[in-house]
């Protein structure tokens, strides 16, 4: 489990903080011992898409760490003053540089271990041209037969690319998928 | 739209922050003029459950600011080392101390101007004793006729009642929900 230690300064003063459990509260939060205020450490959003055209899904090869090299779905942090839906297309314009169109919600993901929430979208792309940008050496359609399961980056997009192909089997994307990672 | 400029020092060194866009990025971020350590500032989830027993839906009035007694489903802040469903469940437990099964996943609302992502999941309640927290003056049970419109406290708990019982009339709850709210 990951545990919030990370703030030994206060962002308002930068005084040495100290984690105790304020009143009225039932765990320890990053406390300013100058001016008392409380630092919260909460779960990030990770925002992504499924980017689809006809039978084959549009995966990136990371040119940043970590896991530089392996194949993702496009996805990264979302940002304040986005909804989770922009959050996942301006992945998909950045990592992949695409020509798409926004589908419904597909996943929600817990990564419980690394404090973050997965928001993946499915997006049926409108060409095979793709411009990807520095975080992305390479962007490449992949059948079900031709995804490289090894070499995927991260169990989040090994997961949303196993359900995304076992809903297509079915015929049906009419549920989004809740999935809980230790 | 939310700015984040809220970080004048660094949690790792105490030193003085400056807003700038560092390499490789496109937005300014709160960097330690001293360690040069990068501070972001992202969305915060908060999490809940729309509580139903029978054709009424569960409601507790607020004993805490914002919104001192006005009436909001159970949700809260998601916490490290929780899943978005173990969090929806510990408010429920807290903010109405109620017997439930939690049931699927109901609506996922982007609140763009205060930076959240407000997630709900469907509960089923077991009886109708309620132990409310101190955050809660009473906990109380409402049909649709019943809800108190005017006096609830948040823009996503009426969207959410609204949307819930919307699926009550259709007869069925097969969907996720989501829902941008500016």
């Amino acid at each position: 489990m990951l545990t919030a230690h990370g703030i030994r300064h206060c962002k308002v003063c930068g005084g040495a903080t100290n984690y105790v459990v304020p009143a009225d509260d039932n765990r320890e939060r990053a406390t300013c011992t100058v001016c008392g205020t409380v630092h919260y450490e909460n779960p990030l959003n990770v925002v992504g898409t499924v980017p689809v055209w006809g039978d084959r899904v549009l995966l990136c090869k990371r040119n940043i760490e970590p896991r530089f090299g392996k194949w993702t779905l496009p996805a990264g942090f979302m940002e304040l003053g986005e909804t989770t839906e922009q959050g996942a297309a301006r992945e998909t314009d950045e990592e992949a540089g695409a020509e798409y169109e926004m589908e419904g919600l597909f996943a929600v993901m817990s990564v419980v271990r690394v404090g973050q929430v997965h928001l993946f979208y499915r997006a049926r792309l409108l060409s095979e041209r793709f411009d990807p940008g520095h975080e992305t050496i390479e962007a490449r359609l992949f059948t079900e037969e031709e995804i490289p399961w090894e070499e995927i980056a991260f169990r989040t997009v090994r997961e949303a690319l196993q359900r995304y192909f076992e809903d297509r089997r079915r015929g049906s994307f009419d549920r989004v998928h809740t999935v809980d990672i230790a």
